[in-house]
Parts: structure tokens; sequence; C-alpha cells
């Protein structure tokens, strides 16, 4: 597929569609040609398109698509496999403008906005309503149409599921400019093949998403967590099956090692509560009601001490919450400021395998003698795993990390993993992912793409080739 | 599309591949050539053939994908729109006989089973090990395979969410006969389309369903129902919300009204335990521990009778949980058992607007003057709603029938709903699917189609034309 060049003719009915809303040339601002990860390359658009509206975004997609002209739809651009970066050029249509909550309804306990409302402004909207939306990824300044179209999991994901289990509804443009109305405000249905779920989790390649319409639930009003220290990893992943079968319903089950923690401190200039331990279990539990959270807490405690827990520490207050969870959520960046530059995996694998596959990986850091860190969702089997450059010249680092990758992500292979739990494909993890799912699975995944944008004008160069 | 006739050539290949599992002529059971509404006709497949092994199924479908053969997917037969009924001829591939639970892996609480298992048959297999598999569609003869092909719901599924929340991997046969997994054991994946999720509720037109893994959940120790009788529909629908805002997260909350229960009454020859009012909530409570539902009960009760509940029935034994829960499970052939025939429809609206449903409904069934009955899943919107011949002529009824239906779908989706919230869509429901979602989601489901099953020899004429 070959895209064409912008010409002062394209530009000009960009123009007459977005007036003052197209920017091109120097006017370009570099954030536009990369997202989180600097390390996968830097690609400039030739034009960059703020929408605010789905009329607009129709017009454009017809006219693109009709002069074969390369469209990356984009967020706030905070994702980690290069999904929102115009490799192939053309214009970057960005809906993080589009960001109004147009209605909460607290009947049907839904909530319907624009894509480009930040994961960390939502909240504002369903202040007294009793409701919140669980999705719950580190990054907070992601838009909520983003996290749609990676389907982005988070710390909740235990209890509540993933941002899959919360899309209801969808308006999306397709590449032919049709503007297509999924679902609605109904909690269930089997009416046809589900275009929502194929949607979710498409990453911009099958449509520009410019409305949604999210399930909320009832907020819980009381929260413990309980920081649980183990002797080693595999004690303490160990446990996680019995945690989860005891019934208590926890909300978040993180592991974390005792280096992740210490560059955490490092980071934060704050303590941990606790780090005379190799592994911890981060455990948190949230009811509706009061009394009812003591008896779970209780539960979880004998439980994790027959299993060889060290010690199980309570927290219940905002200062011993934030100690702990402000920890947690400092990983990523307290790695990555640990290090030169780095690169990511987020595989997920069968949950009892984390130990398996963490054994691998220490292999591998051995063998190439690379610093290689991990911490993660160990209630969903979803690993973050961080190999850090240090001081390896750039040679050295780019053969090293080739190796290194392909072994990580062949290993989640060997185990039944998936390539990403939660972070998507991109273009930095395609080749791991025909690998994974392998060839069948990828015609496809083709042949639905071809159904959605015959054209390919719709982020070429994601997910598949 | 055409298909051809079957040959003595095709039966011998086909026997070939499945010595003594290959029933024509008069060896094929009526059975096969309905489902369980006989009311949208019979239709008597070419040959019957009963598959144990995804490589029988692999087999078979590359011979018919060459020879243009048309291949209909069957499991228990107890669908309610015809959608393994083979409405073009050819071969009916049964999986009733793969019936094996292959593994039950308590530690990653995931079961993989072969797709005939019955729905009645699995929870034998979990016995013991504290977990069990929430999907609860009323119909417990149905195979797991069926309902992971029509995304079926069931009463559980205010809380635990439908077939589709529980489906983690799948093995599946191509209409190429290309054997794919898809899926595994992990909790949580962004790695490509959701092949998945796109397979779950596709009726058997994408894929043969040969093993399935699903997801499993701590079992609930305890239980409570509690019977709400209200003055009318509207109040007793207006209900719900404040009860799912409440934070007790119910199991099931359904409604019925007094001439539904009537009919059971008769059905089952038991007395309800109350049938004073017009309309009822039947909420039901599950907790791991004794001591937790009792505070849920009773704000529940509180709840309740702030809102205009006449009383609120408790049931906590076996024998109240039973006579309510009977009842419940009878309605559908209770109200079958008190007409000649009947059509049904079982479409989802927002869950607040059920009323407003309801009271199209009625003006239909006045101004029709035909009797229609009603009751359904409060919880999610989704209505159960039979339209009775009684003593109607053949063609009065038919007229009559195609109004109402037409009637009611349209009421649906003014309402923002769908055409189906847990049957699928078959046959019988394709015109109401078409006009539900417009042209323009019908050619992307027909672009899907294509990718997948490019010569459409896959459950033909279903779901999409």
């Amino acid at each position: 597929m070959t895209y064409a060049s912008l010409t002062q003719s394209d530009l000009a009915f960009f123009e007459s569609v977005m007036p003052g809303r197209v920017f091109s040339g120097q006017d370009i601002l570099t954030d536009y040609d990369h997202d989180e990860m600097t390390e996968y390359g830097h690609f400039r658009p030739e034009a960059v398109l703020q929408a605010l509206t789905a009329e607009e975004v129709s017009k454009v997609l017809a006219y693109c698509n009709e002069h074969c002209i390369a469209v990356t739809p984009r967020g706030a651009g905070t994702g980690l496999c290069g999904g929102c970066v115009a490799i192939h050029g053309g214009i970057v249509i960005t809906t993080e403008k589009m960001k109004r909550v147009l209605e909460v309804d607290t009947e049907n306990m839904t909530a319907t906005v624009e894509p480009g409302v930040l994961l960390m402004e939502f909240p504002k909207s369903l202040e007294g309503t009793g409701l919140f939306y669980p999705p719950d990824p580190g990054e907070k300044t992601a838009t909520m149409g983003g996290n749609a179209m990676t389907n982005a999991g988070g710390m909740r994901a235990v209890r509540y599921g993933v941002t899959r289990d919360y899309i209801l509804g969808m308006q999306v443009v397709l590449a032919d400019g049709s503007i297509i109305e999924i679902g609605g405000k109904n909690v269930k249905t089997s009416s046809g093949y589900s275009l929502l779920h194929l949607m979710i989790g498409s990453e911009g390649t099958l449509g520009i998403l410019t409305r949604l319409t999210v399930k909320l639930v009832p907020e819980p009003a009381v929260t413990c967590s309980l920081l649980v220290p183990f002797q080693d990893l595999d004690s303490c992943i160990g446990a996680v099956p019995h945690v989860l079968r005891l019934g208590v319903n926890p909300t978040a089950v993180e592991f974390m090692e005792r280096e992740v923690i210490g560059c955490a401190e490092t980071y934060l200039g704050k303590q941990f509560p606790d780090t005379a331990a190799d592994a911890y279990l981060l455990i948190r539990l949230d009811r509706q009601h009061a009394n009812e959270i003591q008896p779970a807490a209780d539960a979880l405690v004998d439980l994790l001490l027959s299993l060889g827990a060290k010690d199980v520490l309570m927290a219940d207050t905002e200062e011993r919450l934030s100690s702990l969870w402000d920890a947690r959520g400092a990983f990523l960046e307290a790695i990555k400021g640990s290090t030169s530059t780095m690169d990511e995996c987020d595989v997920v694998v069968p949950r009892k395998l984390i130990p398996d596959f963490v054994r691998k990986m220490r292999e591998i850091g051995e063998k190439e003698a690379i610093r290689i860190r991990v911490f993660g969702h160990a209630g969903d089997g979803n690993l973050h795993i961080y190999v850090c450059r240090d001081e390896l010249p750039e040679p050295v680092w780019k053969e090293k990390i080739a190796r290194v990758m392909d072994f990580l992500y062949a290993a989640a292979k060997s185990l039944g993993g998936n390539v990403s739990g939660e972070h998507g494909i991109g273009h930095a993890k395609r080749p791991y992912l025909r690998s994974s799912v392998g060839d069948r699975q990828m015609d496809l995944m083709r042949g639905i793409k071809a159904a959605f944008d015959p054209n390919g004008i719709l982020n070429p160069g994601k997910v598949i080739s």
C-alpha cells in the first residue's frame, strides 16, 4: 500500500472542514511524532487535525479514503507500543479536544462521553452520584477513547474486569466516512456479530471512535489494602490462586519485588512500609459497607499466614494507603528514571504460571548480563517487564534487546500466554503478534480489516501488516 | 448462493471420516429438523454427522468447502430462533456427543470442555472444588457450546454477566478446515482484534466450536431471595435502578406479573407464595459468608419498602426458595402450555425503559385483541414476550403475529434497544436485525462472514442473509 503525500489542496480541504484546527509543517508540535515509548521512533505526520465532531471526522475520512491518504487516530498519545504515531505519514486526527461528558444517566447507570475525556477528569462528572467507572489503568492522563481502543486494563481488573467490560455503546466513523452507532445503553445483547467487541482494542485500525457509552457501578464506600511480604516470588505468586478462590473478591492483587520497591523509594524519596522481604503481594479490598470489610480482611490474613506470608501489614488510613499505592503507581517512572533507556513488554500468562515466566526472564537476564525488572498484576497474570539499557553502548543494547524481547515473547507463548495484557500491539509488537497467533489468525484479522477499511487508510502499519 | 445436493460419494466420504456416525434418509431423527420453536418451520437435512473430534470436523469442512455443501452446526437443538436448522439442506454436524470435561484447573480457575457438555451436567465436574460456572440460562439441557455460540444469558447476569464474560479460549474449525486456537487461560488480553469475542454469539456462521475454556469463580455459600409485591409494573420496575445502585450486588433481579404467575401455578399445580399484587420483583442475593447476607438483605428490605413495595417476603430455606424459583423457571413452559401455539421475542432495552416497552406491548395487544405475556430480567432490561395464538384461526394468527412482531421490534428500536438479549438471531429474527442495526452494519457483518467463510457454507441463512 502506498499513500499519497499531502498537497496544498488537501490541506485547504481539511481547513475548510476544521477551520483553525489543521496544523502542518512547523506548526506541528513534536509531541505528535511519538507516544510514551520514544524508543520506538519518531514519525512526523504531514498534518495534525483536531476534530471536534463526528461529522468533521466523517468528511475528512471520506476525503482521505478517496485520495488514499493515511490517517492515524490519536488520543492523548500515552500509549506504549507506537499505536498512535503516523509511521506512513499522512494525517493525524486527534480527538483530544472532544472532551465533553455528554450525559450521566444515574438510572441506567451509564455515562456517555466524547473520546477525549481524560481518565483523571471523568470522576469529577460522577461526584455525588454514588457511581464510579472501574477501569483504572496507571496512566491517568490517557483518554477514555484511547482506553477503549486498546482495551486498557489496570489495577482493578481482578474484581471489575477491563475496559472491554464497561463499554456498552460507541459512535464510530468508518474509513469511508459512514457514521455508525453500535450498541447503546443495553447491558446485554445477542444480536449478530459483536461489532462492539471487535472495535474495542482495535487500536484505530477499523474506525475512529467519536463517542462512547460506558457502564457505571456503585462506588464502594470503604477500602483496605494488605501488604504481604513473602520469602520469595514462588511462595508469593503461589498464594494468589488461594486468595482468588477464597471468595473475598479482591479488587487488586499486585506483586512486586524488593528491587522495584527500591527504585520507587529512590524516585519518590519516600520509604515503603516494609522492604525486608524479597517479594510482596499488595491486595486491595473494597466494600459497600464498613461492617463487611473486616470479616473479609480477617479471612484473608488467616489464609495468607497459613500460606507462608511472613507478615500482613494492613493499611486502612489515607496515609498508609497512599504510601503503598503511590509507590506502586510510580514503578514505571521509577524504573525509567533508573536507566538511560529501556524497552518494555506486558505479556499475560495463565496466572499460576507467573513464576515460570519470571524464572525464564531471569535466565535471559543473566545470560545477556542485562538488568530486567518486573512487577504487575498477579491477579490476572499480566506482567510488566522492563529491560534496562543502563550503561550499555548503543550497538550492544540493540543486539541484546532484540534477543531478549524475542526470548520473552517466545517464553510467554510457550506458557500459553498472549503478547499484551493491556498495552496493545501498535507497530512495535506486530512481529510478536504474528508469531503468537500464527498466520491463519492474522489472515482472519486482515480479512476483517479489509471489510472495514478496504483501502487501508486507517492507522496503517498497526496491529496487522 | 446455491448449494450442492449430497451424492452417494459425498456420503461415502463422510462415512470414511466418521464411521457409523453418518445418518441419512430415513435414519435421520425428526428432532434434527427443528429447534425448540417448531413454529419457525421444519427443515430436513440431507445427512446428520455426529462429530467426536476437531480433526473429523476439519476433514468434513474442508470437503464441504470444496464441494459447496451447506453445513449447519448443532448442539442440543434447544435454541429459539431456528439457528441450528438446515434451511438450505446439506449436512448437520452435531457436536452433542463431544461431551468430555477435559480439565478443571482449580489454580487458574478455568475448565476446558468439549462443546457438547450440557449445562446441567457441568456442575458435577466442579463438585468439591468450591468453584462454579455462573452463566445460568433457563434451558439446562442446552450445551455449553451452544451457549457460547449464542452468547446465552440467564438469571445470574445482573451480578455475573453473560456467557461472553466467561469464555477465555476456544478451539474452532474454520470453513476451510483449518483448526485454530483462540485465547487460552489468560484472563485479559489486548493482542489484536478479538477473534474470541467475534466468535462468541456468531451462531456457527464463522466456524465450528470444538473445545472451549471457561472461567470459574468461587461458589457462593449462602443465598437468599426476596419476593417483592408492588402495586403496578411502573413502581415495580421503577425500583430496579435504586436496587442496583444500592451496591448489594444482587445476582438476579427478575420481574413478573400476576397473570404469568397464574399460568405457572396451573402448570406446576403448586401455589406461589403471594399472588395478591399486580407485579413482583424477585431478587436473589448470594454471599460467601453467612454473616454477610443479612446486612445486605436488611438494606434491601428498607429500600424496597421506602420505594412503595407492599411487602417483602424473604426466602432462605430450600423449600421457600424452590417454590419461588421453580415457578420462575416454569414460566416459558407454562405460557406455552396455556395456548395452542405462540411466538416469542426477547428484546433488550435500557433497563429503566422496561415500563415504556411494556406499555407499547399492551397497546398492540389490545389493538390486535391478542394475548401477550411478559416477564424477564429486570436487572438487565431483557424481556421475554410471548404472543399467544389461543383460539385464533391460522390465517388471522399469521396476519396478526406479523404485525405484532414488527411492532414489538420497532418499539424496542425506538427505545434504543436491541433485537435479542440472549436468544440470538438464527433465521427467524434476521429481518429484525437488519432493520435494527441498518444496512451499513449488516455490510460489515457480511464482510466479516466473507473473511471467515468465503464460500458461505457455514450455517447459511443465519444471522445475515
